[in-house]
């Protein structure tokens, strides 16, 4: 392996050395951010006069063939992608090459080559939460009259619709959406120039260099360009906070798509069959998307880890901090587009969700309201519920399948006209505050919602 | 324990039962947020007319009473505040103390409140952060001409000032206040209303209860509002982020004030003595801020922990989500505060500072850069500066002292006007660079960073 | 708040630095074992002539008369419970108390009392687990011929019986009680004596306080004494693993117990209603043992990033390391007899099992077996079953249900004789390898595991 | 991509569900093991008859020949190397080749291939942890005299020597040791036979394969054995716990080597330069090993995350359990090494580290230690050498260097003979308690030491 220091050494390292210090199997996720940051400090160095303009036109020409022929071309037994280019450039461009690296340090080349990296990948996260929303808003569409039971304490507890629930999620995503366009102007800023830690004598300009790249400003404290992580700790947190509501869906799916459930039909691209039970359809990769949620929390706290009581400065342990980067934001576009096939494909067992909300009492609660609504204090009218309750369990009767005779029989205390309000669908229907599944409150938060999808961005609502 | 519910069961619940579900303890932080929400909530249920304006008056009546009184006269060996509160509000004003859980659930309720409580908190940590900000200025200006060593993988690389160094962990902050406003806008949206989990048939007016307790609009879905608690794994993270930058300015503390470095000497306050070696001056301030970020970091573990699979709707696991956030933040707020008393009371032994960096080869990079400007290839440049520090060492001279005579000896190559660059003193005058140390580019950040504090919140700019 | 340091310094501390500092409120936990360590090393002091045996009499009499009043009787506006022991014993034995700290540091008793307090709870712990492993064991008893669906992927695979279910929950306490036993063994050696970091020039008996307090021996290097944490964060892993167990048998729990699975019934004791919803039946306790075991996790996490980097010799970061401690062993012992509650008193619906595994294609793998055991490539026995399966399907019928003529027609290549391997009972009854749920296998499985709960301790098994 | 299921499949999946499901580049780290394991479960299967003895033969020398090949000769673009072997199998033996899948499952194969593979991942560490002792309790010897400071606090606390130093972390290695052994004992028993949950018809010997494989004994449940993760667990835990000790000698070797404390001196192979300051030389090593810390940690996160919560019976989302075992035991062994080289060629300062501890106050204690012995109660004591202290501050005068006049002016209360403790090497040599660093203890330490190392394994001792 080649090292690009060692000037002052004598003693040659071993493999073991080598292989530990070697970032680039990771750090080549980002060889474009590395040539484009390259580009844009070698066309300052020019037009600044610290090299000749034909020397930066030499080196920007050679960064561009690089690019051109893609990493196949680089060297890959060195130690990190910076060196694996600067020796290719070297190959193409000869002696002129070392020039690149005036003004500049591998502190704030490598902190540059992040943040550009964390910047092209928001866009693409953000793309794809607006994509799964889009389709979670047209499912919302499509099954807003689809009752299905609403669970708390992950037991049936009132009846719901299938649009509602979906429509859960989807807003869930608009603060995704939101605080990744939060994180992109909060870390888009420029740490080239920086240096190693102090800036440099060199009469750079740093204004030139975060223009071109596309930062809104360079980092105003050197010191503090070359230092700051929070910006991968924020991306390693959104990564996490948006695999834990995906962690959430899919929990959902695996459960909705057993035979005890049964309220969705995975497809067969998104399960798996068993080697040895020729009937299963298993869910895979909502499971695999439940399992990886721990490690994308997990690289959150590997660099909470490495960053703690780390003195300002360069310190070699931030070389950590890029495997859970780019991990996580594998991890977080690949399950957005899973979940986004699971729900695709779903097949709602809709009569199934429908039947499943009779007989499990789930309108007590609007027995109760309708009791509250007659003037009877809240707590009352809960006892007399219960015992209305109690009552059908002894009777081996539905709520919703009541009579009159058997009400008088059961509960004396409560009206004949309270069986009106026991049916399911009528119970849904009722629910008209704002937020809630009844039809009209639906369709306004449905409007709002693709108010916020068609919009530019990810407005604030939620 | 008394318990509101119970109405369909027979068995009594033993002491065990009670202990583990009790949340007393821990939700007594929020009382003042309870009685705020059930006053807005009271409100509406009698402008709306779901209970009558004299029954509304009573309940807020009532709900002041409790407020003025304090906790004092709450019965606390009950399951959670919110039945504290209200076995109280029934002592105050009767049985129709009960209406005031019309319309509203246990899940809308205590979401209400947390949100509160974090809208609450976030003004405060914002107070805290400017005013750290403040000393750090101060500082920084006092001292942006002490020279000091810079640092690299924690040797000494570069000569820096202190206040350049004190500069860089303001931006920090400058960041975890702008980081605090976009989640004080995120989170401060209203659940009131949501009820379990489904809204409700009463003709609640949600938009009045968010605006009268100063949330920005009611959050769309029901479900999502009970679902939901990213906003409080937002607030555990910025918590963790800043103990992670104060972990690190105590780390610095630490090491500075240990006699190897003897850069500061810290206050009798923030520091305590040994019960068995007198002389000892123990920074326990900053070791325990340094240990309790831990605690910071691992209290977004659990709270990600919990919300992993968790299916929407609401689950008792999440009653786990407010001790982490109320020890996180209580965590936060001192830690602020004891980094400001360090700092503030802090004697910085400047010439001890300023002698360091003498006879360390800290302005090795200077006369590489020398080189560099006469053109010479910055490899090849570096090769130079390792013989000249060879030469040094085998001199046993420093390299500010080095004559013209030892470096014709030493390294041949080298102009004898690189002489003129090897003091530490003009390193850091030279280095003018936007966001170096330089006297110029410090009375740029300088500039700017008053801007930054003097401005109502927090702008951004890194 | 007094302080028994002081000595060299002028200023006195504020009150934010006091409650920063403080952890009475935590290691109050431990003032029996932090009286019992003194207790041993006053005896010594005075057995080996450091202080006489009338001075060591009547610091063992106070100490013992502070054990008897209990800690109502000490002052807890106090750094820590060291400091109010101290001081009420110099309240009953005057001056003489002063002589108790010679040849001991604070760092070497802290580390006793931890070590004390480690030793008793492993006791608690093994002693709960034997509990629910007897339970669990008598519960595999008698149902042993409980037919069940077994999952994987959660999906139905195969039939069980409940017994087996159950059983596989004893193995893994069996692990724990084994793990508990190993980690006694390994930290159950002392610290005392090893002084601040350095031992002591006094002639100390550390044998011989090592082993009045039951201790193995003397821990062989005072700054490791003092330094080392690992056995605490043996105790926090294995409180983790403890309570992940837990949280799997919890979410068994949470889903046998809804509607939808309806397996079991949980009693009144561990459930609790809804403010809102009389109907609803909650699995509060087991929800809330899944979401503390987050807590349970992240206390180790916190313990590690606080040993992180500690250089060794005490550092204050270490006082974090006892709140974690004493938290996950009471939520262990809690959680532990509140599954032995859940387990005890559930009543598991039997027939519902029963029928569950009919129809759900769960003996697809027995006949594959079965075609496999004539000499059939498994693969293609495989496929064949496929076929089989998808003809079941198409008629609409269940795979135990398929007479002869229907076989004939949708998988030709299976010999009826294979119809006789598709009820679930006899699936289960012919699963008689080593450690299947088969009755000969289970009544072996059985009688292993009553040998292992009736032996003493915890031996190894799996 | 190639899979081995998809019997009751119509559609084919597309390339990114191949991706998120493929493991094979994690779990080609136990090709070795699998092909034992499968070699083991072939001979078993022609032994009673399953398979006949021919077939079984065929089988055996299929997979010895894929042992012999080598993994090159494995199609990698399939899901796992289960299926890359299976498939090289087939192509080398023919349809027989089906055959070995009878009476197995893919779930307790891998459960047996990760457990072989920890089973050998673990000697391979205690042989490491061993070489790393020798080296320690060597370097114990050679600096058994050589007096450095003690730190409490990150400051100076005492006198100590380096071999008393050096051996603490002896005695933590002995612990890991000690664990590694009994983690070993735990792990090493065998699923195999426990097929895809609940065992099979056919008539296995788990024995015989369990006795083949070098396991103790088959797993008593096989629900257990398929669905425990706890030994993965473990061994992440001892993983993160080396770990941790080894980022505690990676801090203080960072520490010491920098010019603060100029204790030590890395070689060059340890350490790096810096591109722009040719005169760095940065203990890179250290810093890594110190960063990775926290990966170690994370690993440990991620599988607690995963388990969490999941219900018996294979779940997918375990597939993650894999990445976070290769990974840590990779960086222990790693890590191991590189501190084995660290410390193997640091050229220790030992004149350096014998000035420092003068002029620093270090032996107070043994002042305040001398009058205690006279009978001076200790807190007494105390506050007299807080007054000498601040004595000798004021005369600007070390404690070591005062002469009985100085004493005489600033503390009269102290006899002159107490002067006979001040220097640090006599307060050293007094310090003989067992474990403390004077010559006879630290004689007594060291052979305790050199038995332990030379015993076979790891004896319990501390």
């Amino acid at each position: 392996m080649k090292k690009v220091w060692g000037g002052a050494f004598s003693e040659s390292s071993n493999d073991l050395v080598d292989r530990f210090g070697q970032s680039i199997e990771s750090d080549l996720n980002f060889w474009q951010e590395d040539i484009i940051g390259s580009v844009a400090h070698a066309r300052m160095l020019g037009e600044v006069g610290i090299i000749t303009k034909e020397e930066a036109d030499i080196l920007i020409r050679g960064l561009e063939k690089i690019h051109e022929e893609g990493p196949d071309f680089l060297h890959l037994d060195v130690e990190d992608v910076h060196t694996a280019i600067e020796i290719r450039l070297k190959e193409l461009v000869g002696d002129v090459g070392g020039k690149l690296h005036t003004a500049r340090s591998r502190n704030d080349q490598v902190a540059t080559d992040t943040r550009l990296y964390v910047h092209n990948q928001l866009i693409e996260v953000q793309d794809l939460i607006k994509k799964l929303q889009g389709l979670l808003l047209r499912k919302g569409e499509e099954f807003q009259g689809a009752i299905m039971p609403g669970y708390t304490h992950q037991q049936r507890a009132q009846p719901i619709t299938l649009g509602f629930h979906l429509m859960a999620h989807f807003w869930a995503l608009q603060r995704h959406g939101w605080r990744a366009e939060r994180l992109f102007e909060l870390a888009n800023y420029s740490p080239l120039g920086a240096a190693a830690l102090a800036g440099t004598s060199f009469p750079i300009d740093r204004e030139m260099t975060a223009k071109e790249l596309g930062f809104i400003a360079p980092i105003p404290n050197a010191l503090d360009a070359t230092s700051d992580r929070s910006y991968i700790l924020d991306t390693l947190h959104l990564c996490a906070l948006i695999m834990l509501d995906l962690s959430r869906i899919s929990q959902e799916l695996v459960l909705y798509s057993g035979r005890e459930f049964a309220f969705v039909k995975l497809s067969d691209t998104v399960t798996t069959g068993s080697s040895i039970m020729p009937q299963k359809r298993n869910p895979d990769m909502a499971e695999l998307i439940r399992g990886r949620t721990a490690r994308a929390v997990s690289n959150w706290v590997t660099l909470a880890g490495v960053m703690k009581g780390l003195p300002l400065g360069y310190n070699r342990d931030t070389q950590e901090d890029k495997p859970p980067l780019f991990d996580s934001l594998r991890k977080v576009k690949d399950s957005i587009e899973l979940v986004f096939m699971m729900i695709d494909t779903a097949d709602w067992q809709l009569d199934r969700m429908a039947t499943t909300v009779r007989g499990d009492f789930s309108t007590a609660t609007d027995l109760a309201d309708y009791l509250a609504a007659q003037g009877m204090p809240f707590r009352e009218a809960h006892e007399l519920v219960g015992q209305v309750v109690r009552g059908c369990d002894s009777l081996g009767c539905a709520l919703e399948d009541l009579t009159e005779a058997q009400l008088a029989q059961i509960a004396p205390g409560v009206p004949k006209e309270a069986l009106s309000v026991l049916q399911p669908e009528d119970s849904v229907r009722r629910r008209e505050s704002l937020g809630a599944p009844g039809p009209n409150a639906m369709a306004t938060q449905l409007a709002h919602a693709r108010r916020m999808l068609e919009a530019v961005g990810f407005p604030k609502v939620a």
